[in-house]
């Protein structure tokens, strides 16, 4: 069988390296002579270059959004229930750009690559990155790609606030800016989960002081745990309560039984935590959570969010997922506040769901795949 | 100076080991030949014995609840702001027992004591124990001190679970079960903080499959982990970003300048989880979080709370705290719910707090303070 991808998917695509030589001076004053971005796209770039549309990804993201590697791939893209011809980001109307980041570990230059000074992966010596470094690079991939304006940039949580970003550095570039589950800085709660995940990491004695790779160790165990703790963050209580509640898994609390008694929850966590240690890279997992914490969109705007916006050209879409707590409704409603009072526009929706933070990940959620569709399709291209 | 203690404190304390040579056969089955309990009373036990106050403590609590060791000793009690004289558990009435629960690691028998038959330490071959396992000791140790039925047993998160649990195992020896921020078990969420706060545990080298005492290491960077990951599961969203926001301990984000940026919270829950992992037993640790998890009140009675606590004598207090998102108050409400159709007297209350799961342990909230109060002074002794 030729091709048995589903008749709305992209299909088969191919990631694409794309070469910058140009020195990038970063927010931390660092500097790096070069860098590689991976890069994937799907649909067609119309002739006037007007129907472009940037995904960026969250932490764990990278530039397969959408469709399959190989004819035999049996996973999608991370977002591909909502890109796709016919979907939300409508390719048979769109131009989808998606990148794995600067500092990730599926290609783009990072951790894990060779630093030209040494000759060995730069490892714990990578610099720490802000959110405006990856605007900095997605806008030379723009450039490189011949673009001059995005129709929209899109992204949901950590990618909600690159979105953010791009709406005030460079606001004749984007005329949508699709704001999902994020926030326009994290709160203490959400620091101190992410700096939790990098103790786990940073205890693990594979994790050599972020030196592994030369080691030839990798901390997975550390990595593990860390995915563990952002993973129940992800979900809501009621959901993980439904989806597993107190099943078990193995033993019994009969009396004499046989221990240890195992929940499926726990055997679930202790799998998706393996899983991603065996993938992810830990000094991304560490630089990926720190460019979290450090954004705050209104820092330079004397911490005031409506002057932030004053730059802002675009319009916007803004959507929260009522079981987010980590990324809640509250944190999306003073987006939508310092928009409006900025006078922008903006629309705004609080999607009814038991997915909690991964909802803006996850299929079948009818009012948020018409609301989305619906902004999408009134985009003019 | 003799005597500083503030005039309301239990004044200098000294605890008292109790031994029990009656074999104990556990609720897996297991079987305990000895053990002794560490334990602390506070006020006088009346002629007639009806004044005694069973205190039980939580995950990471122990004996010492009210009071100092030495004349110099700064810090009191876990519990000290509310037993004492003129307290909600007031000394001049009540006749306080606390202990370290058996698998403690504050004197009772538990992982760090030697195993008769091995004349090593038990380690990870200690026992798993669950709350009735507790609530046995406890009645042995009643019966030791000469008490037949306490006026009241007492108890905060797993320490109302033991409370309840006397509430139905021992109906005509306690007239009143305090169950303050509990739940008649833990949701899949609370299951899975439980298991990554393990999981990090056992993913330390140290940790020797439990048997680091033999070793002579200690799994203290797993052990801070797991209490970073249990902290702040404690404290509430609001309440930490009222109490660290975003404020830096060092670093900046101008451009250029020195790294790493470091938030006050990250300083905090890194020296939490250090203190805490030089004072704890890791195996301890373990143990207590697996009774939480496997505590089911309503397993034996059919999976139904209803005729649970049909067998329950004592009248109740349950009290909830609005912050706590690890026992919310919809858990409380899940109990009062149980026995009001179990026709049973309840007084319950949901107290404005912002302080999460560890409101039950903070003072300065009148509300909390004047209705326990209240309460207590109403048993009759």
């Amino acid at each position: 069988m030729a091709n048995a991808f589903p008749a709305n998917s992209v299909g088969l695509v191919t990631p694409e390296v794309f070469h910058f030589d140009t020195p990038l001076t970063l927010a931390n004053g660092r500097q790096l002579s070069g860098y590689e971005l991976v890069v994937e796209t799907y649909g067609t770039l119309n002739t006037a270059k007007t129907n472009a549309v940037l995904v960026c990804h969250a932490l764990s993201g990278h530039h397969h959004a959408a469709g399959y590697h190989t004819l035999d791939d049996r996973k999608p893209g991370w977002w591909d229930h909502y890109i796709g011809p016919g979907k939300p980001i409508d390719t048979d109307r769109f131009f989808v750009v998606s990148l794995n980041n600067l500092g990730g570990c599926h290609g783009s230059t990072g951790p894990q690559s060779i630093n030209p000074e040494t000759g060995e992966p730069w490892g714990g010596d990578f610099p720490t990155l802000r959110v405006r470094d990856w605007v900095a690079t997605q806008y030379r991939l723009m450039e490189r790609l011949g673009i001059s304006q995005w129709a929209a940039v899109v992204g949901g949580s950590l990618g909600g606030m690159q979105a953010m970003r791009w709406s005030l550095e460079h606001p004749n570039c984007l005329r949508h800016c699709v704001v999902i589950a994020s926030a326009m800085k994290l709160s203490a709660q959400n620091i101190a989960f992410n700096e939790t995940a990098r103790q786990a990491i940073f205890s693990d004695p594979d994790f050599v002081d972020g030196h592994y790779l030369k080691k030839g160790s990798q901390p997975m165990r550390g990595l593990s745990v860390a995915r563990m703790i952002g993973h129940i963050t992800y979900l809501s209580d009621d959901g993980m309560g439904k989806k597993f509640g107190r099943e078990l898994r193995s033993g019994s609390f009969e009396q004499g039984s046989e221990e240890p008694v195992e929940f499926q929850i726990e055997t679930y966590l202790r799998y998706q935590g393996n899983s991603f240690s065996k993938t992810f890279d830990a000094n991304t997992y560490v630089l990926m959570t720190r460019a979290l914490d450090y954004f705050d969109l209104a820092r330079e705007y004397n911490h005031d969010p409506v002057s932030a916006f004053h730059h802002a050209g675009c319009k916007f879409l803004v959507i929260s997922f009522t079981s987010d707590w980590r990324f809640s409704p509250e944190r999306s409603r003073e987006i939508v506040n310092a928009l409006t009072r900025a006078e922008k526009d903006v629309v705004y929706a609080e999607i009814e769901s038991p997915y909690g933070h991964d909802a803006f990940l996850v299929p079948n959620q009818p009012r948020y795949e018409a609301l989305f569709r619906s902004y999408m399709q009134g985009i003019t291209i």
